[in-house]
């Protein structure tokens, strides 16, 4: 395997010369990482990382033996990343990883399937569509429902948005894809929560709507869409003569971890005749809890529903899905072309290109369903129900401490809190301070307007011992800083 | 690690223990392996394989055994994929993948970094700037030159796409990001072949300017862009009062794997003030190959490049990248969000999502940069100029025999051809029959509206004499067909 001189033994195959060089080359891949740091990150600041991997010959003439490949991306790559297994990194919805999924991406690579057509993925096309029937049940949709995995919550909320797009332009009997945008698109809007994702902006970018199309709603002290808000908006939009394309909810705002009240929502949507989506790509996983499934109500009334794989069903990066109330929606998308999902295949054959922006997909279906299937749905529902405890435990501690304030009260596994008396270039200086020394990664964002340090806990192995020791930093860090900065 | 009741061993850790998991698991992970067919896939019929996956309890209560999930996974799904690797897959520009990268994939999962932020992808982000500036320099363009990993070829035209509009807007004084299309996008169009791929208009449907807005420019009858028809077209545009805001050439097509002539193309483009994108996904290998890099003349003078590593660098699913000729047109992309990509960072941090239309992203460049430096370039040129050769011995068997008729003379590694006196019902017969007994998965697609089949070579260790076995299935398979079919 490593005379880098034949590149006939580097070609993956499956006899058993094949799969032991398959064994042997993950070995080594496995020892690279035991370089990863043992805190959250390394202290090297970024100026120092770009003269590290500048050294790195990306394609020499003649190669080199794979073990030492690895090894110096060990050394120079592993050793200076972040580690989302340590307690100290908090900043996103940025999971460890599960096992079977990481094992799986190897098979995944070896095994190369292509999702778009059928004959580059006969089983594999059947596998995504198993788990995401599955997850349509799990959700409460109606017996018509399906869906197609995307490359992450961005991705599946723009294919939301364009489907809802579509259907706008349906009831107005153009099609969009084939003539653009008619002059009546200038009066659709998108609204959301100001909490929600800024992939709903994007989404209207790229639509060739704009961001201005996309209309927040105010929130409650809590973060939740404010229903009375939402009733004023739709009222002067329907004065103003716009029309309602899409009502957005959030399962899981992105700094908060509010859950938008989905009944309440999806009656609006229904009453505007507009396309009710929710973002649930956050809490998506709650349904898998009895105890936590109920702060879903209202989801299976959606007409489409986003949920991150890689963010609390940790699995590695990139999982997430897209799921449709009613499967025949996605003809709303379809082109057929000549090469691929001609329309004249074998009986029974799926091509999923027909609901997916993408063309080129790898079987991400696979690494999901090796994980639910090993760890099993109690297994997850304990995983979460700790982070959400643990979550509470932070607020507890924060609201105790004399030197810190919650923003708002913890919704699903956020934790986002200030410092009186300290203004936001002392917050980022402290958050920078923090990460520039490899001692914390740590969120920082803002809450309409307000800035704030954030904790998002996506290890369930982290205790309250490390809470205890994190916001035991923070606080020091906040001291020592504090004459200088105290505003 | 099989004792599924504990899920606190399925997270992944980097201490020795931890390590030893994950050897464990790939170990496991790589036996699933072994249930791949010896042919190119398995003879199960599409109903029979969903049948066979319908038995998958997604999500039990209880976790199973990762061993054994992992062993049923291979038995029901590994067993009835396809199998790139094998000489009798020739359908699509689907590789077999390397073994460097196929390894790497399992580091890239248990480290899962994600590529938008900094603070998620310390010296990731830096190995990805690193790989792409790399490829800039190795195209030919100016210091200024980047780029981002996208998740495939569709996407990356879609980000040049995005980019060219936003172009366009701005010499109109509009942001097309913020207010939407203007009304005068109405003339708004983009050229490319009749050849070209059909994410180009996936992209004028994503964009709102509807699939109308792409014109295409005939070829010649060896399928390339011709550059008399491109000059009539542009007038006839220019006379109609229509605007083209972007001028596509594709080096490499889909099915014909013809290389438009750049120079040419690039000359139009910056007489009509037009994006110069080419789709380089199939043929921007080359740049390796001191003997085929001449074909890409004029490569260099791209505003942006499509190149697809999962193809001709043999790459899994999914590593695509776009490069552009200035990095600072990203600047008409980027959004500013309270908690990512926030402006204010740690002096020589590089947020990538503001080049990206995702949001999370995985860390793909590492897999590519392991693969170039294991295998070496002299390695990667004797491989593309492998299937080069085959392709052109393929198409010289095709036309010395009696039976069959090449469409076009071979560009790249794609062969088309028909059969004289076999009409296209007959030739998706054939084509569907080889399939579904699971002795050849083979391409069919239509030229100009001629239908075809399609060898599509992308495995470097094909031989001659698969190539002649190939043909001999195909000949007697329409021999069994001929009485009842000859049309």
């Amino acid at each position: 395997m490593n005379d880098s001189s034949n590149w006939r033994d580097l070609v993956v195959s499956f006899d058993e010369a094949g799969l032991e060089q398959l064994r042997r080359g993950a070995g080594a891949a496995v020892n690279s990482l035991a370089t990863t740091p043992a805190g959250p990150r390394s202290r090297l600041s970024p100026h120092e990382i770009h003269e590290l991997i500048a050294t790195l010959d990306v394609c020499p003439d003649e190669g080199v033996a794979l073990d030492a490949v690895l090894e110096e991306l060990g050394t120079k790559v592993w050793a200076h990343g972040v580690v989302p297994s340590d307690p100290a990194c908090v900043a996103h919805l940025h999971p460890p990883s599960l096992l079977p999924a990481v094992v799986s991406e190897l098979a995944i690579a070896a095994a190369n399937q292509s999702m778009d057509s059928w004959d580059q993925s006969p089983a594999a096309t059947e596998v995504e569509l198993h788990l995401l029937g599955w997850l349509a049940k799990l959700i409460g949709l109606p017996a018509g429902a399906s869906g197609v995995m995307t490359s992450g919550g961005t991705a599946s909320n723009v294919l939301a948005m364009t489907l809802a797009r579509s259907a706008a332009a349906q009831r107005l009997g153009v099609d969009v894809l084939k003539s653009g945008l008619p002059p009546e698109a200038a009066r659709w809007r998108v609204l959301c929560s100001d909490q929600a994702h800024f992939s709903l902006q994007r989404a209207a970018q790229q639509l060739g709507l704009g961001r201005d199309a996309v209309v927040t709603v105010a929130t409650t002290a809590a973060g939740q869409m404010d229903l009375a808000a939402l009733d004023t908006t739709l009222e002067g939009l329907t004065t103003e003569g716009l029309e309602v394309i899409a009502l957005v909810a959030t399962a899981g705002t992105t700094d908060l971890g509010v859950i938008d009240p989905m009944v309440e929502i999806a009656a609006r949507a229904q009453r505007h005749d507009a396309w009710f989506h929710v973002d649930a790509a956050v809490a998506g996983a709650f349904l898998l809890s009895e105890r936590l499934r109920p702060l879903l109500a209202g989801l299976e009334l959606a007409d489409s529903v986003t949920v991150d794989f890689h963010k609390l069903w940790w699995q590695p990066f990139n999982a997430s899905a897209l799921i449709v109330a009613d499967v025949a929606r996605f003809d709303l998308l379809r082109v057929r072309s000549d090469y691929l999902d001609r329309g004249d295949e074998l009986d029974g054959v799926v091509n999923l290109v027909g609901r997916s922006l993408d063309t080129s997909r790898r079987f991400d279906a696979l690494k999901v369903v090796t994980s639910l299937r090993t760890l099993g749905r109690r297994n997850l529902a304990a995983m979460l129900e700790q982070l959400v405890a643990l979550t509470n435990y932070a607020a507890a501690r924060v609201e105790e401490s004399p030197h810190l304030a919650l923003v708002a009260a913890p919704a699903t596994v956020s934790c986002v809190f200030d410092a009186p008396g300290f203004d936001a270039d002392a917050l980022r200086d402290v958050q920078q301070r923090l990460l520039l020394r490899g001692e914390m990664v740590l969120g920082r964002t803002k809450i309409k307007g307000r800035a704030a340090l954030k904790f998002t806990f996506m290890n369930p192995l982290t205790t309250t011992d490390d809470v205890d020791q994190l916001i035991a930093l923070i606080t020091d860090e906040l001291a020592a800083s504090g004459a200088s900065r105290r505003s």
